[in-house]
C-alpha cells in the first residue's frame, strides 16, 4: 500500500467514501447521484436479499412486481403522500428521441412524442400498489393481501453517499391490505421485528426499535415505526421503517371491501422497507482503519486460504490440503476460497483479503504442511495463531460464530458507552458537541420543540423507543411537563 | 365455471389473453404498457431465475448493478444501438413536481426542474456498463470481466402484450470483455448453450439454436445468437439471444487493454439476456383449454391435495396423512400444498389448480383412508389412477420426472410435425396460410429477398441453424444459389 489509507479518526467521512470503492463494494456511476453496485458488494447484497426473503415468505408474505412508473393523477392522489415525494421525482415526459436535425450524429428528444400524462418513476409504491388492489379486494375473503416487492426506486436526493444515500436505490418494499386496524398495526409491528431480528443476529448490528415523530413519519402514514443503529462516529441510522398507513391510501384510491355482513368499509393498510443503506449502515457498524469487517453471516466469502511456497512441489500439497478443506466447509455450508494466483505474493493477498473484510484467513506454508498445522488469523480481532489441521473444520465452525457473537458484542458495547441521559438542554448541547452519541432526553412532544432542537444543534429524534419505561420528567428545552424519555442524535 | 373459456381452436390469441388473468399470473396495469406480474406468476419467474443464476454463477459470472439511467451523451455514443432503441424510449427530463398554482389538489412539472441532460431509462445496459468497463480495464489481468445483471428495463412498444412484449420488463443481461476475439465468441457460443439448456431441461421446451440474419441482430451486435421454440399456434417465439458485439462497443466508449506485450487493443465485447418473456413462451409451450399446463421443474406448487369429507373425524384423519406426506415429500425437494379450506369445495379447488397448473392434483376421502389409498391426477394428461399410500412419496417423485419428459416429449412431436422442408416460394406461401409452422427454405442471404418473404407473407428468418448441414440448393423467391436452409415462420 504506498498511499495510507484516511483513519476513521482522522476523518470518518472520507474513511467511508474512500473504503467503499477500495473494498471493491461500489463505485459512482456516470449517472449523477446512482451508483453502480461491484460484484463484491452485489454478493453482500445477495446474502441480505436472500435471508430476509426468507424472512418475509416466513410471516406469509409472497412477493410480486408493480411498475416502474406511476401516472401523475395516481401520483397526486394521496395528497400527503405526493407532497413529501414531488420535490424529488424524476419525471418521463417523453416516449422517443429523434436524430438532430442539425447534427446528424446526436440525438434530440423528439417533441412530437410528448406524453399526454408524465410518468413519474416510483420512488416508492402506494400509489400504483393501492390503486391495483383496488381491483383485487372485493369481500373480507380476500383480505389480508402480504406482498413484498424487490425493485429499484428514485429519490432525487441533492447530496448523494455511495449506499447512504443515492438518487436510484435497491429495496424492498411490502404492503399488506387488512380488515382491520388491529391486524394492520400487528403486521406493522411485526415487520419491525422481522427488520430488528435481521439487523441483530445477521448484521450483528444492535438497533432500537421506536416509533417516529409525527413530523418524521412516513408521507402519508399515521405512524411510522423504525429501527436505529448507532455507527462507529456516534451518528445514529434508520435502518428500515415500517408503517402503519391507517385508511389513507384506501380513501385516496377507494379501496373498500365487504365485511362478513355485507357493510362496506375502507381497507386498512401497511407498507415496510429497508434498501441497499443496509450496506452502508453494515460497514460503518463494523469496518475499521484497514478495511472492511464483515459479520460471518453476510460474508460472500467465509474463509480464505492463502498457500505460502517456494516449489511446485509444496503448491501440489497445499493446495491437496486446500482441496480436502473445501469439501469438509462445504458440508458445514462454509463458504471457502482458496487463492492460488500466482501472480501475487502472499502478502498482497493478506491485505486484499483484510480490505474485503473476509471473516477468517488461513495461511499454509511447507513447514505447517510438514507439522500438520495451518495458521488461522480472525479478521474481527486481527488475532493469529497456528491450530491443527486435523479437526480445523471444526474449529473454523466455532471460529465463525465467535465472530458473528464478538462483532454483535463490540457494537452493542460501543453503543451503551455512547449513550447517554441528560436532562437540561445545555448538558444536551455540549456533550452533543464534545462526544455525539445518543442522548435520552424527556421532550414536551410538539413538533415546535422539535424543529428548535434541530434548528440549534443538527440533531434530531430519532424514536419513541419501544420500550421506553414510564419515567415523569420535564422536556429539556420547554420544562413543559413529558411521561418518557425519546431517542435523540444526529443523523445520516 | 359459468363462463365457457376461450379454446385454442377458436382464438388462440384471446384464449392466451383470457388465461394469463384466469390463472393468476400477471394482469394489465393503469400505466399503458405495463404489467402487474401477481404472486403466482411471480413465483414461477422466481424460479426460473433462481436456476438461470445457477447456471450463470456454475460458468463462472458475478452479478452486479448497473444504474437505470443513462445520459443521452452516453445512449448515442454506439451509434446503431442508438438507432435501434432511440425511437422506443422513455425519456426524463425533468426532477420535480410542483403544486399547481391554478389548482392546489394537483401537481404540475415545475419548469425550473429541468435535467441539463435528458436521461434514458435504460432499454438494454451496454451503453452504461462499457462507460463504466472504462474505468475498470487497464491491462490483460483485467480481463475478462463476467457479469450479469438483474435488472428492469423500458421499451416503449406500441402494441403490448402480457409477459410478449411490455413496456417495462424484467429480465437478466449479461455483459462480458475479453482480450481476444475467440474468448468472446466462445462465451457467445457458451450462453446460448446455457439458455438452451434451461429451455430444454427445465421449461421442457425444445429450442431450435442458430444465428440470426444481419437484419436482424441485435443493434451494435456484429452476431446475434438465439433459440427458438414454436408455440401451439406454429408461430416462433425467440426465447434467448447472446450477442457477439465484436470492438463495437469498446471502440464507442474507448475501452481499451494492455496485452502482455503491452500494446493497447480494444477489447471485445459480449451480451446475451433472457426476460419476462420466457412466461409467454411457458405458457404457450403448454398449456390447454382448461388451462395452465407447468413442468414440475418450475411449478411453484407441484403437488396439491384436497380433502374430501363429511365429518371432523375424517378431516382430521386425512389432515393427518397429509402432514405425513408432507414431511416425506419435503426430503425429496417436492412443494406440496395442502388445501383445507372450509369455505370452497373440492370441486371449485379441482378447477382452481388445474387452471394454476399444478403438475399433480391428490385427493382423499373417508374410504380412500380406510383403505389405505389415495386418487392422483396428472395435469398433463388429466389421468387419475388410486394408489396406495404407502410409498407414495416414491410414487409421486417419479410421477414428476414422468410428466417434465413428457411435456417435451409432446411438445418436440409438435414441433416435429409442424416443422416441413419446401423448396418453392409458392409451396411456401400455400402451406404457411394453410397451416402455419416452420419452414426449412434455400435463401440466397440477401436482405432485399428477406424483406421482401416478410413482407408478402409476414413470415421472418428465424436463424440460420447451427446444425444446419450443407446443403446446395437455390433460393425458394429468386433462385440465386443457396449452401444450406434457413428457418423460417411467423413470429411473436
Amino acid at each position: 500500500m504506498a498511499q495510507k489509507n484516511c483513519t476513521r479518526e482522522e476523518d470518518y467521512s472520507r474513511w467511508y467514501n474512500e473504503l467503499v470503492p477500495r473494498a471493491d463494494l461500489a463505485e459512482n456511476s456516470g449517472v449523477r447521484g446512482c451508483m453502480v453496485i461491484k460484484p463484491y458488494g452485489y454478493a453482500i447484497w445477495e446474502k441480505i436479499q436472500a435471508q430476509l426473503d426468507k424472512m418475509f415468505k416466513e410471516t406469509g408474505h409472497q412477493n410480486a412486481y408493480f411498475p416502474l412508473f406511476v401516472p401523475k393523477s395516481l401520483f397526486e392522489a394521496e395528497e400527503k403522500n405526493a407532497e413529501g415525494f414531488a420535490k424529488e421525482c424524476a419525471v418521463v415526459t417523453h416516449y422517443r428521441l429523434k436524430t438532430d436535425p442539425n447534427n446528424p450524429s446526436k440525438l434530440i428528444v423528439d417533441p412530437e412524442a410528448k406524453l399526454e400524462e408524465e410518468l413519474i418513476v416510483r420512488p416508492t409504491s402506494e400509489a400504483i400498489i393501492w390503486n391495483t388492489y383496488k381491483g383485487w379486494i372485493q369481500s373480507y375473503r380476500d383480505l389480508p393481501i402480504l406482498i413484498n416487492q424487490w425493485a429499484n426506486v428514485v429519490r432525487w436526493e441533492m447530496r448523494t453517499r455511495l449506499f447512504l444515500r443515492t438518487a436510484e436505490f435497491l429495496w424492498q418494499e411490502g404492503h399488506t391490505a387488512h380488515a382491520t386496524k388491529e391486524e394492520a398495526i400487528a403486521e406493522t409491528e411485526q415487520m419491525l421485528e422481522v427488520y430488528a431480528e435481521f439487523a441483530e443476529k445477521f448484521m450483528a448490528m444492535p438497533v432500537i426499535k421506536g416509533r417516529k415523530t409525527e413530523s418524521e413519519r412516513f408521507a402519508g402514514a399515521d405512524d411510522t415505526y423504525c429501527i436505529e443503529a448507532m455507527m462507529q462516529d456516534g451518528k445514529a441510522l434508520q435502518a428500515g421503517t415500517s408503517h402503519f398507513l391507517g385508511q389513507n391510501f384506501a380513501k385516496a384510491f377507494d379501496v373498500k371491501f365487504a365485511d362478513n355482513e355485507g357493510k362496506l368499509e375502507h381497507v386498512w393498510a401497511t407498507s415496510w422497507g429497508v434498501s441497499t443503506r443496509l450496506m452502508g449502515a453494515l460497514i460503518m457498524t463494523h469496518s475499521d482503519d484497514e478495511g472492511l469487517v464483515l459479520p460471518p453471516a453476510l460474508a460472500p466469502i467465509q474463509v480464505v486460504m492463502v498457500p505460502i511456497h517456494k516449489t511446485e512441489e509444496d503448491l501440489a500439497n497445499i493446495s491437496a490440503k486446500a482441496a480436502e478443506l473445501k469439501a469438509k466447509l462445504a458440508k458445514l455450508g462454509i463458504s471457502f476460497k482458496y487463492d492460488d494466483d500466482d501472480n501475487k505474493r502472499p502478502g498482497w493477498k493478506f491485505a486484499e483479503y483484510e480490505t474485503k473484510g473476509v471473516p477468517v484467513r488461513l495461511a499454509m506454508g511447507p513447514r505447517d504442511l510438514e507439522n500438520g498445522k495451518i495458521e488461522i488469523a480472525r479478521r474481527d480481532t486481527k488475532e493469529k495463531t497456528v491450530v491443527d489441521f486435523e479437526g480445523l473444520e471444526t474449529y473454523i465452525h466455532n471460529l465463525l460464530e465467535d465472530i458473528q457473537t464478538n462483532l454483535y458484542n463490540r457494537a452493542a458495547k460501543f453503543r451503551t458507552e455512547n449513550f447517554h441521559k441528560v436532562d437540561t438542554y445545555e448538558e444536551f448541547k455540549t456533550q452533543l458537541k464534545e462526544k455525539g452519541g445518543f442522548y435520552l432526553v424527556h421532550w414536551d412532544g410538539t413538533s415546535e420543540t422539535e424543529e428548535k432542537i434541530k434548528q440549534e444543534t443538527q440533531a434530531t429524534i430519532r424514536c419513541i423507543p419501544l420500550d421506553a419505561e414510564d419515567e415523569e420528567g420535564v422536556c429539556m428545552v420547554t420544562g413543559k411537563p413529558s411521561k418518557r424519555r425519546v431517542v435523540i442524535a444526529k443523523a445520516y
